[in-house]
């Protein structure tokens, strides 16, 4: 085990730096593997594209028979638009602020927004020239945004209110049960599912029986997308994650840790007998500040993978990264693994969020050694 | 109170997403605060550019008379010798597999590289082949990287193996006191300081009395920079967030919050008053994931800035960022800021991190509306 860490078959691709790995054929088994799904359950497949943020992926899932796609924001929207996608959801409360983006963007594609207040959809119809179609968004318990679930009067007032405007089109109703990512395990994500589902298809048969028309459901996040085996009632799914996981999933059982797609490779720079320690460069601006707690309660910014010489395996026992600074990873390991380890060697970490992670990075960088650029969310082409 | 977390003069510059401000007068006050004291206490003033990480703040440190530099990474070595910058201290464990690009950066400048293992010493002499100087880190209590300060032979080994090279100049003992940020308030910070400087300083007069030759001491935080006014038998002073400060400096007394240089502009997308909650389009892709625990115990992210018309004031009362994800941000409001708010609105947040916030964008915008490009950690030319 112990001298199973070192990975410096990647020295050869000139990795000498912090750099994102990503594990192209996991990328694309995940990609299938969702896809089927939602063919199999007869759903709509709009797979978010913010966690990957880039064309070359995107085009994994037009391979998988995806031409319909979720953003996070307007700019994401224009990333992609520019990269032939016609049909995008941007699944974020809409921001009045960026009305003309938003109409350029609706100049070219079919744009779906995202609404939960009767301002907005005021702002948005005075503001907006093209025509877009309107999602209500429904907090179903996730308590981030949306109208709350147990609030039926408020919900039928926004479709009414999207229905008197010329410029938005009510769609139906969409949600993402983001409190799945607090639940206990997969029997309290399935739970979190079951419960969501059901709130948003009783609001559904409201709207319907108000007589507002046609009434589609959404909804979104990647445990109960991974986990779940039925969606009744559920027209479109919009997970994101799936398509490299990380800790975070592994930990709710949403996948296993050779799903995980997405690694950051670090150089040692230093090893402590007396702190029982590796040193990584290899710090929060690599991997971002995301933690999980691990079963003594620590907090944990990453772990090492094992190594098999073309890709990574699974967590190393006893290999966490228990504090992070700007540009250092402090490992907490056991005097086998500081045996096995020298500074020059490189090490493979597995995220705690890919989403956050990835999102740090202009490139990633295939185990075949190719580099595939992707959008960072503050680097936005200026006007 | 309440009306004054509106920052909507600040849609003039065509803020319409989360936008990185740098208030330039604060900026250069805290620069010129810190070469004062510097100055006054006969000490060399070598600030770490990481914090900054742009050639344009850069120049303000000139101004103030800054010509020897500090930084985290060879590649950020790199980018500022690139702009002019001849003499920089990589204040980072030494990272061998880096030695050609270490090569590269001390033929154009004098390079001062940091080392805390005999395994680093040989390899980097092996395979250097421009001089550098070599300071020996120490861990004063911070437990991070270093030899750890009561294990004098091995700091004394050390500095034979640097003396026994032909590349590697011997120049002194650095450490960089990180445990000053777990430190209770100023009285915590000073304690700090005055028992690392003890135990620099008995190290230095033992590779003196060694007969190992000249040894300067190098510290290099910001709280203890900040808050000491005494530096006995130290040669260098390092510090790098206080061109900036946040809320982890506030909360620690190293600054006030009107010292706090960089802040966020998010609009406004949600508000609810059954979470009681604002909803920013503002979240860990633009602030990091960076927390501070607020008096109740709660993670804080964030704190929503007053503002004064021209720039942020200190942070409003019960305006907490409680909850980060991807893009979104939430922030516990009473009754009061919920009535003062639209979406729609600009609101400007005090960050956590200066360091992390800032390494996520690729420019600062100044209150005057210009733009100052800033490199980021991650966006490394390719070879």
């Amino acid at each position: 085990m112990a001298a199973g860490i070192r990975a410096n078959e990647l020295a050869a691709f000139g990795i000498c730096r912090p750099t994102l790995l990503l594990d192209e054929r996991r990328a694309r088994r995940n990609i299938e593997r969702m896809a089927r799904k939602a063919a199999a359950a007869g759903l709509r497949f709009r797979p978010h594209f913010k966690t990957h943020q880039s064309a070359a992926v995107g085009d994994w899932f037009r391979a998988a028979g995806v031409s319909a796609i979720t953003v996070s924001s307007v700019d994401m929207g224009l990333y992609f638009a520019a990269h032939g996608w016609r049909d995008l959801t941007v699944a974020f409360s809409a921001n009045v602020l960026e009305s003309d983006k938003i109409d350029s963007l609706a100049g070219a594609c079919t744009v779906h927004l995202v609404v939960d207040t009767p301002e907005t959809v005021a702002a948005l119809a005075q503001r907006l020239r093209q025509p877009v179609q309107a999602w209500v968004e429904i907090d179903v318990g996730g308590r981030r945004a949306g109208v709350p679930w147990d609030q039926p009067d408020a919900v039928l007032a926004l479709v009414r209110a999207l229905r008197g405007t010329a410029s938005l089109r009510f769609e139906g109703l969409l949600t993402h049960a983001g409190h799945s990512y607090e639940a206990e395990g997969v029997a309290g994500v399935l739970e979190v599912h079951g419960t969501s589902i059901t709130r948003m298809t009783r609001l559904q048969e409201l709207v319907r029986g108000a007589g507002l028309g046609p009434c589609a459901v959404s909804i979104g996040d990647t445990p109960c997308c991974s986990l779940a085996q039925a969606f009744p009632g559920v027209d479109e799914i919009r997970p994101g994650n799936f398509v490299f996981y990380d800790l975070t999933q592994a930990r709710l059982g949403a996948c296993t840790e050779d799903d995980i797609a997405v690694a950051v490779a670090c150089p040692v720079v230093g090893k402590s007998r007396e702190r029982q320690q590796l040193v990584l460069y290899g710090g929060a601006v690599h991997l971002s500040k995301e933690s999980l707690r691990d079963a003594a309660g620590r907090m944990t910014y990453g772990r090492l993978a094992t190594w098999r010489g073309d890709s990574w395996g699974p967590a190393a026992a006893g290999a966490a990264l228990v504090s992070l600074s700007q540009e250092h990873g402090l490992v907490a390991v056991d005097e086998a693994l500081l045996a096995a380890v020298e500074p020059g060697d490189l090490v493979v970490v597995l995220p705690v969020h890919s989403c956050l992670c990835t999102d740090l990075y202009g490139e990633y960088r295939t185990l075949q050694g190719a580099s595939l650029p992707r959008r960072q969310s503050n680097l936005v082409p200026r006007d």
